[in-house]
């Protein structure tokens, strides 16, 4: 901070506190003050104050400056009524505004006051997670979330977004947060780090939004590969030898991390797939192929539903790590997996995996299926150690998406739907499929 | 654009024109398309369409266009009073989110879907310029302008601005902005610019939004000098000796300017004065005094109001470029003009002057008045070559700020306060000041 | 400078000049000084007190420096004749470094020790300029500028250059460089260096060194076409419509500048032009000729030494400015200029015209010759208007240069080797060719 | 590569190797090319060539090589001779131009040629490294080393390097690298590496050349702080507090590395220091005291041969890791250590200890000497745990350079001569200190 800005905030705190009756204002009453002082000279001051007492503040402090926002910083839903009749009355500019001003609770204006002060669009999403975190006991402040909702789509527009490349060059500092994001295969160490970053057949991209440079928004792994791999602990061996870059033609996104929970709700994901898609092709014409390869999160959870015994054997070999047993009864997992995949339904009819939702939303399709592909304790754990290929075909891309969005359509290759089947015909899986694949839509 | 882009274009605009029916789809139906689109696969090539057609269609096409987003884009009254009326009888996250959605006009939603196109943001600042323009002849557009600045409000938050040095190392393509952009005393040529970047004593800050890195915002010229001057030719001067920068006390502001026409109404101007006082203190702690040179845009115009014959002579000595007889009447017309900028008020009661109302509600103060101070044809014009100085005094700004803003009391230096008398007590300006020198607060 | 520096500078001057019979010390004797400083604490203080004394010498100051060092910094022959022999007698590391220390002139360590200075690089460089303008009436300073040369040419090592284009994004200050270096077709504005560097059909490139990062070394400038151009006014038009970049087939190298008359001897320009080459190759693959528009600078002067009057005649008419007449012969003086180029040599067996020996040196080919190709006045006078393509064609530049080099051949096409016989069938040149077209080596 | 590049490097190769008579040309005969070539169209890919068979080679291969520059690209002793007696008879341009080509070693303009090549300058300091390896064997082999070090000095000349902070937004491919080369106290992992770089009272800058973007040359971490510290392992502590950069009044140079084995004896250090102490006190003019806390890596070996046997019983002492003998015998330690510095030297006058050598001759003085103050095993064993200040006072720098520059005195605070003499009166140390004390000057 410089001098003088050092000078204007002394003289601004001296100023602010020095009536005795002011004494230690509480937060309440300077979130108040902020909405209505009418210059801006003093306006980041006290948007400073506010967010440095808001990060001072402990648990209860915090609910009770949430609950604040949510009851005193509603909208008047009578006021808003009447702004909305007089403007169905006559439509101009003052009745306009007026409605535009009334019906946008105050606390949405104090986020955007509160965004003044340089750094301020990071602490304000961190403010977010702990909304998020007390909301899950005081649902009422989920009304106070939507409107960070509204205000965080605007602000992290995918326009304002910048795609940047993660590589070994990248700041330590960068490079420390995407070991600490990473939330599919964890990153061991800046050994492990480098060996996803400087291969020259290996990319990571991410999103960032300029107000917080140094903090990535999501970011993707990629391998280049020659055809498409079946085994992430192959994908991410010490030892393996790296592809030349050229000699290529696919691309593998092993690994999506979103990185902000303060960020929930706002998708980057699919934007950034397109992105790093186009960028990738045209860098390396010859890649022809861009294919993830995906956890199936869900599976463990579902077979564990199911009441076949083959399916318990399963379960019960991924539980004591008998990779043995696995690997003979590879096909059969396989048909499960595809079973589950493709006819495995949420309430609302979108597939039961999340993992699945996301891709399959994208306008990517179920491509394949593999056993023994990831055999870490958590991969046995959650999915027996299958994992599944979707395939971003972009002559499909669009037409998928559509299917899906209109139909709820799971689009899967021949060789996935037959294995679907397979796991049918075999009696499985429940003939009342209807039932036993259902799970609530907020599961 | 890259070949996989090209190919999802294709695809997509094939896919999108290949039924008969669709034949070229008005740009109407793209904009409910592109709302209604439930993935963003399609929805980033539909935005960019649409912002292609806007910008391929004539003033007719254009105003069609507004017309639209004022008439079908614009919020349902009864809804809203109903969704209002609603959410008041059972305040919870669902009664909320409905309010929200249906509170605010789908041209909003438009315009963040539009922005998901790299560069839109500079596009849609573009549209408001048009729209502001038909709005002219249309007032009912001006509803959605308000939407327009809502969101850029948003979007062009303090936060999110970077403040950029300009200089001689600036790209030339962002300089040749500053030449087309300069509005208070032109910029001749790219030796004229070079004068007022290059020597040691010149500084010049601009804001820029990271989505629009190129076209800056607002800037403000700066000259650091060994005292206030009174001139703004000698600031100008070619054949100047520079001050070396560690001896100069006082940086003079003497040129602000705005520099998005679509960005109207969104004030960048007081934070801007106030970082750049800040970094200079930090960069040359000798500074003492931060003051501007500043014209008095609305005096000529006051004065040919007034029937006071030397008022009457001065103004006519001024047409003729007479700087002899305006040399002789310099203190007479200091007076003039110190009465003008301190007792002339608008309807609202503020200054009649607007770049007075900026800087007074910046907190300023004005400091000192000058004759002959700008003696191009312009300045002989506006104001018979009168400028002032406003002080920046960091003690000092905060109250003044909080005073005119609650009492719009207009702070003087008492030099100036005593020129004002002299012009009451020598008889120049009306006793019924009350009629005279209010002006209509829309001049 | 820092208060550190500045400490320790006052302290070395007080210091320095402390003792009375020191005065104000010489310049030689400073240099002295330099060259026998034992450890660098005073070093740098000293090489920029050095620097700065030269600078602020007139010509006759400036030119005894350069006599001290010719005539006092030299090398020592017979202790260089006697290091020599005891080399020859017994080689072992301290006779050979004896032998290196003597065997170089002690101006070329205090060359390196006066490089200390931060950008002392380019004062250097600049102090070589005024070396060489002096050398013209005292040749014996030649022999300084032999260290000097040697200096340069290890330190502006093509592996310490760095490529970097030149655009309208290019800082204003490099810009106005390129705008004072430009040599050939003269930049006239900066609306005319516009539109030189933004359209997408153009390209700028320059050699940087890193220790004169604002300062280019040479520049070329590039225009993207369909087809081989033939005018140089065409390639310039204020009008033209640019042709889209990825439609180029051809580029078109027009003008080629070196920039600093410091490094004379030092060439670049091969280098450059390579690696645009295969710049442009690798961002623009469906470019396939890559060819300049070269004038003929010695044509004119050629033409007036032959004694035949249909030459005679055109050199009349373009000192008229008849195009008419230019135009109607256009033919014979393609044919004029063919027979030069290919013809016309030095004493050393090389082509007359520097420009031709510069690209045919480089591998380069004549490809095309045009008449009325470049009809401002200096083309005319210089070349009736005429000018030359030199191609640079991958396949063949190493055997071209090859040949060259050996054998002095000057290669060109089918067209322009039938265009230089119908010159001598014709008898408009001389048929003791020996004779006549011969030039001095030294011209 | 460019497919330009390649194809060049393709059709080159064809070209050059197409003779049967060449077979595979040896590297010496492709060497003798290169000095040969005219242009420089097949110089780089050459030079490249050169470059990529000598680091193909086994040592044998490179040793040969070695040889081959040593014996055949030799300066002609007689040739030189001949040449000086020429130029002693005539100066004049022609020859003291033969002089100079002929009195250098071909192999310096074989080094500049391959040095044409992208990243070629690393490539030559690695060459280096192996030279000087094979050169302990075959002392023949430094005559060549002599032109590689002459070449050095000006490629690396203080006017190209560029001095850039280290810290935790540096790129990781520098960082690890900073972890490789620390050489002084051992960095065990990227959180250690951290602690010396993130928190605000820790400094790290490093000199680099433009061509070898992102490799050091050399660098030093500082550590501010509130008074002196006496002890590497409270610098280092993990748990320490941090001092507030702006707090603090004492700079700390706790480690200097020198990166490249291949830059022996181009001296970079003193540089290095004098140029950080100016930027930090620039940056933090609160900094009244810039020290070093420094190894005594002669003392213990030098202990090892005094017959005192309170001499020998610290030795065992630290040996032992015995640390509370070490603590109650700190004062004689002191003394001894003191001693050790100030008088203990090598034959040529100089201190006998390696870092003192290197402090006193940049202007330090001896400040402070601090036992248990290196517990590691290393300090232990090196220096019974002892470290040392070294001072530098910019008001004294010059002048203690210059003294002991020219007669070799040691300088030292007060309290540090008080230490030596107790050394001395307690009869610790050898009254015929003159033989005792001496060590070898090539120790």
């Amino acid at each position: 901070m410089t001098r003088l800005t050092d000078l204007l905030s002394t003289l601004f705190e001296r100023r602010y506190f020095s009536e005795p009756t002011k004494g230690r204002r509480p937060i309440e009453a300077m979130c108040h003050d902020l909405l209505t002082s009418r210059g801006d000279v003093s306006g980041m001051q006290l948007a400073r104050m506010i967010l440095d007492r808001f990060e001072a503040l402990e648990d209860a402090g915090r609910l009770a400056f949430f609950q604040f926002l949510t009851r005193d910083m509603d909208v008047d839903p009578a006021a808003v009524a009447q702004a909305a009749t007089e403007y169905g009355a006559d439509r101009n500019k003052a009745t306009y505004s007026a409605l535009l001003r009334i019906a946008e609770a105050p606390r949405q204006e104090l986020a955007r006051r509160l965004n003044q002060v340089p750094g301020a669009t990071a602490r304000l999403v961190a403010m977010r997670t702990d909304l998020l975190r007390f909301a899950k006991d005081d649902p009422a402040l989920l009304r106070t979330d939507q409107d960070f909702q509204h205000l965080f789509s605007s602000w992290f527009n995918r326009g304002f977004l910048v795609l940047r490349r993660i590589n070994w060059d990248t700041p330590a500092s960068v490079l420390e947060r995407i070991i600490a994001y990473e939330a599919v295969h964890a990153i061991d160490s800046w050994d492990d780090l480098r060996r996803r970053l400087q291969p020259e057949d290996r990319r990571c991209y991410a999103f960032f939004h300029p107000a917080m440079p140094d903090d990535p928004l999501i970011f993707v792994e990629v391998a280049l590969a020659k055809g498409i791999p079946g085994s992430i602990q192959a994908v991410l061996a010490e030892e393996r030898a790296p592809v030349r870059a050229t000699d290529a033609d696919t691309a593998v996104f092993y690994s999506i991390s979103n990185c902000q929970s303060g960020l929930a709700g706002i998708s980057f994901g699919n934007s950034l797939i397109k992105q790093v898609v186009a960028d990738l092709s045209r860098d390396l014409p010859h890649l022809k192929t861009f294919v993830t390869l995906s956890p199936i999160p869900g599976l463990g959870r579902w077979m564990d539903g199911q009441d076949d015994e083959r399916i318990t054997a399963l379960r019960y070999a991924a539980r004591q790590g008998d990779t043995k047993k696995l690997t003979a009864e590879a096909d059969p997992l396989r048909a499960i997996a595809a079973h589950y995949l493709l006819e495995a339904k949420r309430d609302n009819g979108l597939p039961a995996d999340p993992v699945a939702r996301f891709h399959l939303n994208n306008g990517a399709l179920v491509h394949e299926i593999h056993a023994m592909a990831d055999t870490s304790a958590n991969g046995l754990n959650a999915s027996c150690g299958a994992m599944v290929n979707y395939l971003y075909d972009s002559n499909r891309i669009e037409e998928n998406h559509e299917d899906f969005a209109s139909t709820r359509k799971v689009v899967a290759s021949k060789p996935v739907q037959a294995l679907a089947r397979t796991a049918r015909t075999t009696g499985m899986t429940a003939a009342k499929a209807g039932d036993k694949t259902r799970t609530p839509s907020n599961a």
